[in-house]
């Protein structure tokens, strides 16, 4: 089969991978009432298209945080890539850099984020994880990322301890031999439970932007807003935290109504269709990020691979911008859809 | 088995049809959430019926822009309808007029407007494609629809370029061998991304009443009216265009509100039981057009299924307004339904 | 299998009957959309049971039109009794009379109304259809059900024509050899095409009182209020007739706010259970009527079967309403119901 | 399969029950609406983490009717739990004690409530059925439950009579040679039908607090509280009782609206997540039981696998309190929930 859509690499994916690091990417939180409710939420939603706007093609670029990027998709932060292909993280800063969008390098990659740097040739980001009693070490990873030129540190809020999922529980994975996670050596991950003043210790640490990742109500939004965080991703970490949470899609409108353009949203979580992209922009996100369908295309043709997978989406994207009436970024807002 | 329902015509045309025609007909935009909306929203919507009317049959007749009509049941504009039956629109057409009813004539027909007319003795439309850098070749259908008689021009507004169905993915077909588009010759066929502008061209062209097919919002129905529509054509392109946007008779009752008369209103979409067209007339439309079920009495029986067809939905029409008690087209109104 | 529910009838029922009169018996009109909403509404519907009213069984007995029954399910009139056993109606008669509960004789019985009446102890109603151009039949029938005993007429409304049922087309049945329809003889059934001046003519025609069966509007309910009607039977056929209308028991709250207690209410439709039985009455109806559970019970095992049918949904209910604190007809009302 | 969620042990306890044990205890009344709405309640119900709380662990200890229990998730009553392993309710006491929270022991139990005290270290409450005709022996129960050190009578009042079960009908079971129900004897074990009079008798007998357990509206939470009862349990008996009442956790809300904390409240019905233990403290409960999951634990490894059960739950909980930013019990409010 040749893969044209997000959810063929999906099925393309599963039998190349190992059982239990397939079940780790592809699981989420408890019995996955929100897994599902990530893509249900999205299909939930109508467009409402304007005709005869005169334009055959649309024009995806934009800025995040003012960086130019060919397109609205980033690549999300996800663990250990080295597991869906050999080059892992630089596969897919090479694909992201291929298609002129940018990546957000995690704590937990399988390379450093030096090498990442050394291969991308379009905007990064870092991921940040705090692990617990390793300040030392998140201020350092601050210090590389700014040396390598990452432009934002996207720190992990919602993750003071791992989230279960019922699918991978027993299915245990490891690295592969020679295979580990660089950034931050052979230290025990476990994570920290990070406070509001914490927020600001990192944002004193750094000029770069700051962004926290997994926020889900505007009460939160508003207090990273009044801690100086320059920018949100309404995340629910893919659905593998905390069961039965909101999908981000859901999420997003209040967030954005409270937070009324003081700072940057972005969004993950289930985008697949070039029409959840557009949703989720109609709604308040400046991009989506997309995650899990990354490692898909990395299992499936490695760089290549995470290439066509961008390459897929941005195109459903261009076609549905064009169908909707709406060929600019700017022209996608709020009238777009029907909630 | 002998057909007894559109339904029963869909499932006999399946194997007659070769694969990729099928799948062409057959499939809608995306992961086809609006394909199967736009049958679960006629099934939601609720019958109010009235008892003791005093009316053992039904008049179905009425009048659509002007031109009396056997039942307010037309015939959608499909392309390519010889892949369904070697006589193609002419046994269309001899079909709809051996009931009494208005085909709308493709563009993309296999045979020519001219052909179509010679054996149509009911009133047809011409559905009207621009193409990209062709003005030309659309003012000259105008004119060759004027000469031939056709009674209105419905000009497509909602395919700048065309839609892209999963399903049909990977399985292009081609016309059969000595099959063409006689309309429009050889020509390359890509769609021309058309404006407001382009409309006032489209009416100053002809005086020919003008149809704009593809709208689904207010907003585009009152510009339709501000630009000299006499009609317009609820549409989501039989869900092919882009996925998610509404049903068509979801998107009806606003559009209907706005108009509020003022000039004539059709839907198209999903429409596969008498209790749909009456649905969608008690919302405001004034008739209803089909175009899969033709194809699938095209396949199954040449011009005698396609006439069966449009006879299977008039019974079925007919009885259900003697049974909700409106046994004329004027008796239909909004009490009738609750959505 | 021995049967505890009704749903176990109708399971056994099925290989005992032959297929044309399954189909026919089970079968709706259209695509039964209507038929899955009758049973699905109930269910929907929530009991809110109080608890502590100091009883452990419950007095079902009510009144109908003024006569004692044992309980608030009478028997509801359908056609051709025999072909579900020999018996035919007079198996019902007796099985309802056992129980002490009504039955409504139906027109299109395969035995007469004086052989049921003969055979029953319990009140019975007579369902009276007018047919085309038959007043004196109709006439005729009302003289013979007051000379019989019977102490109301309930003529349908909702019949001008017969619906169409999906399932059951192309397996028509026969009556079995011998069999007929003794109260009409044997003259075509066509249903007439009645009006509301028809019903005054009926009106006059007796002093018994006047039932109409197929109301769904409270329009109609008040027009039948207005035109001399004892009482309304809120019913879509058993769904039978038009697709979609509402499921009855949506209907009835807004017929029971618009009739006041003006005139007695009554369901049929979807009633299988104890529960579904107090949901009524909570909703305005006075009495349910079952229909197709009865001929499930006369296919299982003849007059035993319908009144073990009986039987069984009395049980359900007595129990139903120790367990709702409502331990009287009287005590059921709309505080029981969240809908 | 080694059980890592409560629904493994359900799969596991299945066929190691004999099947009419198994079908007593998993059915629920009618056709089981109540039984999957217990469940798919919580479902529905979304949880609004917050972030950067600053906690790696929950403190789950809290206090019920002023009792210290180490988590707010309580053993609820349930019938014969020596069919599910032969130390029945005393297995069950030890593993509650070993986790530290307390056991509401059954009237029914196949272990007398001395021989439960005996083994218990953690607190207990006493379930108590009274029997037709048997106020002595209640009397008794509720003094040897006072004399054994029980801390609360919890009376059953939603049981007048015995819910009827499709699945369990035809499918009776026996108790094992040698088992009894020594809290009752060799009596007839027909329920009374209780009235708020009773209450008063019931009040008046013991000045140990007096929980209501079987209550689903506001009206009933009000006479509770007014008849002197210290805690009430919203219930609907494991959905065993009368189909389509409401799930607990949707009719808690309008209890704790009425209650506005002037008594205790508590509830159960498909408990089977910790993420539905916190749903229900936001809900307004103190705590909530859990009773089939018990029986799971034991029939598949006896008071390790009751003990088993309560960790798997008790540990989910704590996880899921600390990635909700909900660390204490005392934090969980409503602001947490959006129904």
């Amino acid at each position: 089969m040749e893969p044209h859509t997000l959810f063929d690499y999906e099925a393309l994916a599963e039998p190349r991978l190992d059982r239990p690091a397939w079940l780790f990417y592809s699981g989420g939180a408890g019995h996955e009432v929100t897994l599902r409710a990530n893509r249900d939420a999205f299909d939930r939603i109508r467009l409402l298209p304007r005709m005869l706007q005169g334009a055959k093609a649309a024009d995806l670029r934009t800025r995040v945080l003012g960086a130019e990027v060919s397109m609205p998709i980033l690549v999300a932060p996800t663990a250990f890539q080295g597991l869906a292909c050999p080059d892992g993280e630089c596969a897919t800063a090479s694909a992201a850099s291929a298609v002129g969008t940018l990546m957000v390098a995690a704590t937990e990659a399988t390379r450093s984020l030096e090498e990442i740097a050394a291969v991308a040739t379009a905007p990064l980001w870092f991921q940040l994880y705090v692990y617990d009693n390793q300040r030392a070490l998140a201020e350092s990873l601050v210090r590389r990322a700014e040396d390598a030129g990452y432009r934002a540190i996207a720190v992990t809020v919602d993750a003071p301890r791992w989230g279960r999922k019922d699918r991978s529980i027993g299915h245990d994975f490891d690295l592969l031999p020679g295979m580990g996670t660089p950034n931050v050596g052979d230290i025990d991950l476990e994570p920290a439970a990070l406070s509001w003043r914490d927020m600001d210790w990192l944002r004193s640490l750094t000029s770069l932007p700051l962004l926290l990742k997994g926020i889900l109500t505007p009460q939160d939004a508003l207090l990273a807003l009044a801690h100086g965080a320059d920018g949100i991703i309404v995340s629910n970490h893919g659905a593998r935290q905390l069961d039965t949470v909101p999908a981000t899609i859901e999420a997003l409108p209040a967030i954005a109504e409270a937070i009324a353009g003081r700072c940057e949203l972005y969004l993950d979580g289930g985008v697949r269709r070039g029409i959840d992209v557009m949703k989720a922009l109609a709604l308040g996100a400046r991009a989506v990020l997309i995650g899990r369908p990354i490692l898909w295309g990395l299992a499936v043709n490695g760089p290549d691979g995470a290439r066509h997978v961008l390459e897929l989406l941005r195109d459903e994207l261009e076609l549905a911008m064009v169908l909707a009436g709406r060929p600019t970024i700017a022209s996608i807002d709020a009238s777009l859809v029907r909630l």
